[in-house]
C-alpha cells in the first residue's frame, strides 16, 4: 500500500464536469467496478458525491500504470490523477484519463455483502457492517437528510430565538417514576440514564432564558421490540416560557413545514435516489380532539374506551382517515404526565396534544402545570412521591411563568421524510432488546 | 395567580426604544426591584435581555393597578402591558406608564440565593439552584456564548462539508479498554456508557461518508475531582478521510479562529457582562514538538522523562512561555493510542498532536492508524485484545482510506471564550465524583 504523502482530492465527482476538458484533477475512492475490454478498460470509482468513470486507452497510457489501477480488486481506495475528457456515452458526461495512481487500502476479498447494488442483503447483515451497507448511494443519502435535517431545526429554532442547552444523561431520579430505566452504577450510588430532559428544560423556564431546546440522546428500557421503536434514540426537544399549548402546536407545524421545503429543495438528489416523494404539509395542521379520534377509531372497528390510550391500530384507522399531519388533542388527565396543565374549565381534559404522521406518533407536547400546588398534587395522584423531585419542584417556588413544550423524535420524523418503514433504516447504529453493537 | 390568557410579550426589553414612545407594549419578566418613593414608584422588570423600568406615577396611573404591582414580591413573574414614555434616566432612556399588569406566578421568600448581584454565593449553592443562579446577567452570559459557540461551530464544519453523525452512547466494549467506564445493565447484558466516539467515527471513515462531526456526550468514570474535569461532558467529535494530521490541524485551528471572531461580534453584549476580552488568536497556532516541550518545562524546573506524559504543572509552564493557543506534535508512540498513527520513518513518534490553551489541553487528534496489520499490533502491544474489537476491526478491511481527526472538550472550549476558571462553571448541571442532583 501506498502513502498518500502530498496527493489530495482537488474534486468530488460531482464538481467535474465536461467544461473541465484538459484539466488535471485529483480524484479519491473506492474501486465499484473493472470492466477490462482489451484495448480499453473501464475502472469506475466511487466517492462521496457519486461516480466518475475512469478510461483507459491502453495504447495511450503507460503499461504499467494500466495493469495496476486495473489489476484491483473491487473495494480498493485510490486516488486517481488524471486529464477530464468529454465523453457523453460515461456517467456526469466526462471520463478521466488516469496520468497517476496511488493505491491507499486494497480490500480483501469475498467482500461481507455486495455493495453494487445487485444483491439485497438481510437488515441485520446491513447492520453489523454499517460501514459497508452504507457504500451504497440510497443508505449514505438517508443519512446525507438527517444531517440536513437537524441542521434545518437548529437554524428554524435559532431564527425563533431559542437558546441550544445540554442536560444531563446520568441521572438521580427518574423522569416519569417509570420502571423502563437503564440503570447505571455512579461510584458509590445508584444512577439512571435519563428518558427525557423533560424536567430539566421545564426547571430552565424559571431561569428567564425563556426559549430552550435540545438536540440529544435519551434511553428508554422498554422491552418491546418494534419496527418504531429504538432504546436509545434522539429527542429534539422545545420549552418555551410565557406560553400555552397553542404557541407551541403553532411552532412546532411551522417547522415541521419548514424543514420538509428545506430538505425538498436541497436533497433532491437523495430524495430522488431513494425515490421518494416528499410533499410540503400545509399548514395549520388539523386538530382532532381525543373524543373525535376514538370515536373515527370507533367507526373502522377499533373501540377505544374514554380515558384510554389510542392504541397503533386506532392511530393507524384515524391517520388513513387524515392522510397528513394530524394533531390529537384535549387527552384525558389521568393518562397524560403529571407535568400536563388539566383544562381550567374542564379538569377531566389536559392541554396536552400528540403530533402525529399518519403512521405513527411524531411528538407529544403540552402546557404545563406551572403552580406548585397543583404539580405537587398531580405527582401524587399518580403516584408519585414529591419528596423524590425536590430539585425540580423547587424551581416552581420562586416565579414560575406559564410554559409550554414538545419533544420529537428525531428518528420517527426522518422516517417521515425519508419513507422509511423501519425506524433502524434511519439509525446509523440502532440499540434495541438484542442489538448492543456494533 | 391569573391566567395568561391571550396576553404575550410584544418585545423583550432590548427591543423596546425611546423612539417608541407612545406605544402601547406587553413584557413580561421577573420583579427585580420595587421602590416607592411615595408620590412616584418604580418596579424593574428583567426579562431574557435586560431589564426594564417600570414607572407608576400614582396619580397617573389607577389606583388599585399600582397598588397591585407595587405590593409583589421580588422575582414574581408577571406581564406588564403598558406605554413607553422616553426617560433619559431610565436604563435604555425609556420606562413604561403601565395600563394593565397580571400576575403570573409569585415567589415565595426568602429567596435560596441572591439574585441582585450584591450578595455573592457559594458555587454549590448556586448549583444547587441553577434556575436561580441563571437569573444574573452573568451567570445567563455564559450559556448564550455556549449556544452561540456551538451553532458556530456547526456552521463551520458544515460549510466545509461535513456531515453530523450520531453515534451510540450504550456500547458492549470501551473505546480504549480503560476502566474509567460507567458500567450499565442492558436487559441481560453489560454494557457501558461510551468514552468516545473514536472508534464509531474511524468506522465511518469506511463508509465513504468522508468528512463527518457529531457534538454528543461522553461519559467517563475518573474518580478525580478537579476544576477541569467533569464525568459527563461534551465533546466535539470531527474525522477526515484522505487527509493527515496536518489537514486536521489546520482545520482545528481555523475553527478556533472562526468561532472567537463570531463570538466576539455576537456576543458583545454579553462579553461585556462577563467583562472578558477576547482575542482573535492568529492561524497558525505554533507547533511546539514535544521534545521541545519537555525540555521547556525542564528550564521551568518541570522535570519530564522521554516518554513520559508531559503533566499539569508542565503543561503550565510551556503555556506560560507560549501565551496562547498551541500543539504539541511527535507525541511518543508508547503513550498515544493504539489508533494513532506513528510516524513511517520514525516509529517512536506518532502523528499524534495535542491542541493546547496556556492553561489546559483543549483537543487531542491524530492521524489514524488505517492499516489492519499495524491497527492489530499495536492494540496487542498496548495490551488490548483485538478479538474484542472485531466489529471495528472489520471496518479496516474492505478499503479503508488515510484518515485523521479530532475532539474537542466543548466546555473546555468555553472556558477558553470565557475565561471561566472553573469547568462547571461554563455546564448547566455538572456531574463530578459528588454532584449528582440536579
Amino acid at each position: 500500500m501506498e502513502d498518500m504523502k502530498d496527493w489530495r482530492r482537488t474534486h468530488y465527482s460531482e464538481e467535474i464536469s465536461p467544461e473541465m476538458e484538459g484539466s488535471e484533477v485529483v480524484v479519491a475512492g473506492w474501486i465499484h467496478e473493472t470492466r477490462d475490454l482489451g484495448g480499453v478498460a473501464f475502472v469506475v470509482l466511487r466517492d462521496r458525491a457519486g461516480k466518475i468513470q475512469v478510461t483507459i486507452p491502453k495504447k495511450k497510457v503507460d503499461e504499467e500504470l494500466a495493469e495496476k489501477i486495473i489489476s484491483q480488486v473491487r473495494e480498493t481506495v485510490v486516488m486517481v490523477r488524471g486529464t477530464v475528457q468529454k465523453d457523453e456515452r460515461a456517467p456526469g458526461n466526462f471520463e478521466l484519463i488516469p496520468n497517476d495512481l496511488k493505491i491507499l487500502s486494497k480490500s480483501k476479498t469475498p467482500l461481507p455483502m455486495d455493495v453494487s447494488g445487485k444483491v439485497d442483503a438481510e437488515l441485520d447483515t446491513r447492520l453489523n457492517s454499517r460501514y459497508m451497507d452504507l457504500r451504497k448511494p440510497e443508505i449514505g443519502a438517508v443519512f446525507k437528510i438527517r444531517s440536513k435535517t437537524l441542521t434545518e431545526v437548529r437554524n428554524y429554532l435559532e431564527n425563533q430565538g431559542f437558546l441550544e442547552i445540554t442536560t444531563p444523561k446520568m441521572v438521580a431520579t427518574a423522569t416519569e417514576g417509570g420502571t423502563d430505566l437503564f440503570p447505571i452504577s455512579y461510584f458509590e450510588k445508584e444512577a439512571f440514564l435519563n428518558q427525557s430532559p423533560q424536567l430539566f428544560k421545564q426547571m430552565m423556564m424559571a431561569s428567564g432564558l425563556d426559549k430552550v431546546y435540545e438536540i440529544g440522546p435519551i434511553f428508554r428500557a422498554e422491552e418491546h421490540d418494534t419496527r418504531r421503536h429504538l432504546n436509545e434514540s434522539i429527542s429534539i426537544d422545545v420549552e418555551q416560557a410565557f406560553s400555552d399549548h397553542n404557541d407551541v402546536m403553532q411552532l412546532l407545524e411551522d417547522m415541521i413545514q419548514h424543514i420538509t421545503e428545506k430538505v425538498k429543495k436541497d436533497c433532491g438528489k437523495e430524495l430522488q435516489t431513494l425515490n421518494h416523494d416528499l410533499e410540503i404539509p400545509e399548514t395549520p395542521f388539523e386538530r382532532v380532539k381525543y373524543e373525535e379520534a376514538i370515536e373515527l377509531a370507533g367507526e373502522k372497528g377499533v373501540d377505544v374506551v374514554w380515558g384510554d390510550d389510542l392504541p397503533t391500530p386506532g392511530e393507524k384507522a384515524v391517520g388513513e382517515e387524515i392522510g397528513t399531519y394530524y394533531y390529537i388533542t384535549e387527552w384525558p388527565s389521568e393518562i397524560k404526565p403529571f407535568y400536563a396543565l388539566p383544562e381550567p374549565e374542564n379538569k377531566e381534559i389536559t392541554r396536552a396534544f400528540d403530533l402525529m404522521h399518519p403512521r405513527f406518533e411524531l411528538s407529544s407536547g403540552a402546557q404545563r402545570v406551572h403552580q406548585i400546588d397543583l404539580l405537587e398534587k398531580r405527582m401524587t395522584t399518580q403516584g408519585l412521591a414529591p419528596e423524590n423531585f425536590e430539585f425540580y419542584i423547587d424551581s416552581f417556588k420562586y416565579g414560575m411563568p406559564p410554559h409550554a413544550g414538545w419533544g420529537v423524535g428525531a428518528e420517527r420524523l426522518l422516517m417521515a421524510l425519508t419513507g422509511k418503514e423501519n425506524i433502524r433504516e434511519v439509525t446509523l447504529f440502532p440499540r434495541d432488546r438484542n442489538r448492543l453493537t456494533p
